[in-house]
């Protein structure tokens, strides 16, 4: 079983370059496995062309490494403390896509301006608040989980599957690592529209909350009627 | 007959991913049969590389699923009422090309800066009103259509050719649907160059009308001298 | 030897779209034969995977066809007024590339930023003024070229192998047709750079004409010493 | 032994191409070889095409050719100024891509405004001082390297492996060949979003030093814990 997870998990991380989102090694895919309460992330600083599904680094929930020689990736607590938090999500991306990341240095949250934002997220993409000095020489990378997970007080991470952390960059989720990496496609795209958007008209205000309403739910919730129903 | 069309239809949606105009399943194409009073179009949420010509889906004008099992394109009502209106048009493209969706969520025309737009929209591509809470709560796709139709009032969509919904993104449209493709991409090259003729000049504004006139001419109508004659 | 000119303009036109310079059929390449007086052009409106040698059209530089059956491109008096007025052109290149469109949109000179563009252009690329309505109406594409003529009065075409046309797009040319096409590369290359340039820095200034002086006599005149010397 | 060093010479300047950070022959990378005191650079102007590891032209750090027929890049005496005063840089790249340019072109620094410019530039990436006439009409290139090294006074070149040369481009360096084309890339990736930043917010300011120190510690020295450990 842990197997599959690898092996999709493996999947995952080798469409981040194929979708342009990441340089390097700039990126990695996770996936849960809610029953075991593990899941499988990229290692650290591995090339991609060298991935494979058997270098898959195993981790529970609390950040341990239960099978795998290979390290995990640094941003290995950040997606632990998402997992323990946001009991829904099943898979996770980071990226440094560079779209995504510009609006993580202008500090700013992505404002909903048209429909292609509104299919996917529920509202603004929000820019959480930059990290102390203190959780910064911390535990860096587990603070940065909990920073997000303070500035999702209020928020349904399933309605709002993507975050940008200050001075950094993008995290995305889904039902598993292959619709986070979904997501993260589509934050990229939509942080690319709204930056224009905003240079062609300075003034511009958000898409009206009705045209909001009325796409995510064409896409979410018992009405949905995007796509084939089985 | 309707298997030429449908074949058709499928190599224009083909053409979209192709031509960099759509990201996972967010365009569609279509084309009428007006003798028959059909239309082909894609099925909702089908994944490019998953089409076939047989998986296009048949619709009559007034939007009802004559021949085929999956469902159609959730923007068909708006393509029904588009043929219904516009009497000359034998094909229609929807993207969220990221260059005209920005000009649609900044709510903004785009101006006629020079001969690359003249050559095919004589004038300005206009962005259409947004709809009303009403009009997006009822029968949305089919008000979208709608909208459109109410802007080109004094327009000849033959003349120009596509349109921005406020918002949302283009649509475009021709005398087939591989016209309807061509039209796609030449307006998201004509919004990616408006837009950053602006940013080089913004006082700057629209060619003068007779460069437009000549333009527009050369490529259209008895006199037309581009190209080469049967 | 006509055979050998038509091969060597085919290809400067095949090279067009694979330095991404052209969107469907806009542009053209052309080379002149200065001793029988005549120059080999793309024909109108035809596809690029649709070229062959064979297809090149054959004009002097009066603009009369002289050989081939199909028609030259509608901008073949503008290039035939370049060869007559320019006696050291030996190519001709126009592109709609959207970076130097977005310039001549603007109506605007590309200044002298950097050694990229001191390296090819001596000094700033000079948007010619637009065409009255008299001269558009008549002669339109032959006036085309009178008004680069015009512009370049007091300027070498060999030191300054470009022109921005207003409202319109770029003409380069050089020895031949292939170093035509080389310097439509650098100019649009040398037009994005330019205009990122303003975006960071809106009050920046040309580079000093000494070290546009220098680049540029390091790579022309007797004493060059970039590259390798027979 | 200056096999393998003009080998990897060769393939760090066919991986500029592959990474989209040369147009035609506009850049050039170089490794020392400091037992010997010796450096392979690539030739000049020789098309990426036609390079083959023994066209690598060897020269001292006098700058002086002492192995090859071809003509060094015009650029030699600049890597030799550099290998000769940042005596811990092993390789050196030179290129003209379009986001660092049009920095150098600004006359600016690059900020650093996250934590993808902080994971390899410690700082900002600076750009030093413009050449004087006197300099630029002398020994020039020396002079672009001698103008490097002045502007480097107080900074350590192992942290910060890169610079803008005003109104020319970027140089960077590292350990070899092979991580001076990996900071190249960084480089021009970095200065893509620092502009992109400033677009969506003006008035931002660097990351705190904080997230900077330790993104920056987190990659190198003694207790970096990125990547995999021997």
């Amino acid at each position: 079983m842990l197997e599959e997870l690898k092996e999709r998990v493996y999947r995952a991380n080798m469409d981040l370059p194929k979708h342009g989102l990441v340089t390097f090694t700039w990126g990695n895919a996770s996936e849960v496995d809610r029953e075991r309460g593990v899941f499988a992330i990229k290692p650290s600083g591995v090339p991609y062309e060298d991935l494979t599904p058997a270098s898959m680094v195993i981790c529970d929930l609390d950040g341990n490494v239960v099978e795998g020689t290979l390290n995990p990736s640094s941003d290995m607590p950040t997606h632990a403390e998402l997992y323990r938090s946001f009991a829904q999500v099943g898979g996770i991306v980071h990226t440094h896509s560079p779209w995504a990341v510009s609006w993580a240095q202008a500090g700013r949250s992505i404002p909903c301006y048209g429909t292609t934002h509104a299919d996917y997220f529920y509202g603004e993409v929000p820019c959480v608040r930059g990290l102390t000095k203190q959780e910064v020489d911390g535990a860096y990378e587990f603070n940065t989980g909990r920073v997000i997970v303070e500035g999702f007080a209020g928020i349904d991470p399933v309605a709002v599957p993507g975050v940008l952390v200050r001075n950094h960059g993008p995290f995305t989720w889904g039902k598993d690592a292959a619709q986070a990496v979904y997501h993260a496609v589509v934050l990229e795209e939509v942080a690319k529209m709204a930056a224009r958007t905003e240079w062609l008209a300075p003034q511009v205000g958000p898409a009206p909350q009705y045209l909001a309403d009325r796409h995510y739910l064409r896409k979410h919730g018992p009405d949905a009627y995007y796509g084939q129903r089985g």
